[in-house]
């Protein structure tokens, strides 16, 4: 029996556990990171925001002229069944399109069929419980995030050596995780996640080269619900240190503290009660029927 | 008998045949484009430059903290092997190093065991024969290439978004292939290529944000040798639509000439004697055994 409980994947059309799954060294979506993706994530077996991570995928595939013969329906069942097969509870749920390969000889993107993968694996934390409750200490980066001049950042995409390098600058300076910046050193996003500053009852968040997060949405959702003001323009980094508190949102664990940014405490230097109330309202919505779907593991 | 003939691989240690050369969904030189590699190549059973692109190679492993238990020599001999095992003697052949995988439930790329691969498949053209004679219509891009302050271009990389939109830009601009531009303009590099202007006896070529190619340093040396001047400096995109001759260079073809763009000819509107003699001498130098080792194919 193929043991799938570290994860399954769905890889040429067939479900095969998470050791298995291997694309061609060949495939443009390595070679060229000509690959579009998005992740859903499964909390106490019912996936969250599914709708709208799927529409997210097929909006960025459209805009990398790219197309698979699976409609929004197909993936989602695609992605149940990634689920189902690993049994897990608690779930990572990455989907991916890769440009796929050429015709021989040719180096034509047009002449390329388009690749579809995707995977279910344990879910995965940016910060670890106690770091949630703690805080992160986090580094403005010297490395800019590569401009939407370069790549369309609403494209969910690879394209990460800015944010890996801004983590090896973070780890030597003593932080945690880091922010890359803009040519005027605005803040525009870390290593999977979004930022947002909060001062009264303002958050600020910045707009220009950021993804568009599901987490960053849901959040906007809840602070319109809750009575605060979000304002989307440039966040300057001394905004975010001198800010009443800081907090990041992912996918990849939801919303979590900034206690510190460059060695120097934000606001009390602890998890301040907005990003607590956040916390907990976001985890709330992970029993609301209206953005979750219980998955059937029989 | 696993069949070799349309490439091979150094996977895991082993060779295998190009069609089951894979890597992990997860590792991320894959999730994150977290990879450097290179490329050299084999012309009539020969090596040409090869310690250039292991030089190269290892210095840009070294700047994205990366490290494998293979000395340059030990990268000669993978290479020579994957080769050999082709029986391949006009060949295309890759190196890559990428982050690997971390601990479980870590992002931390530190925790991760980096990884070597290897290929050598039939040689690939960025022009085909008729159009290293005739010709390719390039178009200027609106696409920006990804600036050096996002990510080291020094270090070979995969972040070609911005190129494979520019290609597609360019089809449709009824173009060939696409150079991208700076900020203000100026041309900066394209598709697996670099690009040169020739004004009398002075050639220009691009020096910011540029890969440094093992083929630009090739023409830059011959320039030399034959008594033209080279300039490297912005190259705006009026200057090398007025030049009396345009050319590209890559491991994928050598020297390739550019004699349209963006629908205007440049020059005479067909391949120009210093583009020609510049062809001439790069195969040439296929045969110098300063720059090739002949491989032992037995």
């Amino acid at each position: 029996m193929p043991d799938f409980s570290r994860g399954a994947a769905y890889v040429d059309g067939q479900l095969v556990p998470i050791a298995e799954a291997k694309i061609s060294l060949l495939d443009w979506g390595f070679l060229h990171s000509d690959a579009t993706y998005d992740v859903a994530h499964v909390w106490k077996g019912k996936f969250f925001r599914l709708d709208d991570h799927v529409e997210r995928f097929l909006s960025g595939m459209g805009k990398l002229h790219m197309s698979i013969p699976h409609s929004h329906d197909d993936l989602r069942s695609i992605l149940v069944d990634c689920v189902r097969a690993s049994g897990l509870r608690e779930a990572y749920v990455e989907m991916v399109c890769t440009r796929g390969f050429p015709k021989p000889g040719s180096r034509d993107p047009r002449t390329c069929t388009n690749q579809f993968f995707a995977f279910a694996i344990p879910f995965v934390w940016i910060a670890n419980p106690q770091k949630q409750t703690e805080g992160l200490h986090l580094i403005v980066s010297r490395w800019q995030r590569i401009p939407p001049e370069s790549v369309d950042p609403t494209v969910k995409n690879y394209h990460w050596l800015d944010m890996v390098m801004g983590l090896f600058e973070a780890y030597d300076r003593g932080g945690e995780t880091t922010v890359v910046v803009d040519t005027r050193g605005n803040l525009v996003e870390g290593p999977g996640f979004n930022i947002f500053a909060v001062k009264g009852r303002t958050f600020t968040t910045p707009v220009r080269g950021v993804l568009e997060g599901i987490t960053r949405r849901t959040v906007i959702e809840m602070a319109s619900e809750y009575g605060y003001e979000v304002v989307q323009r440039n966040l300057p980094a001394e905004e975010a240190r001198t800010a009443d508190e800081v907090f990041v949102t992912s996918t990849a664990g939801g919303i979590m503290p900034i206690t510190k940014i460059d060695g120097r405490a934000i606001g009390s230097g602890t998890r301040g009660p907005v990003t607590q109330e956040l916390q907990k309202g976001y985890w709330a919505l992970h029993e609301d029927p209206h953005h979750t779907f219980k998955i059937d593991y029989e």
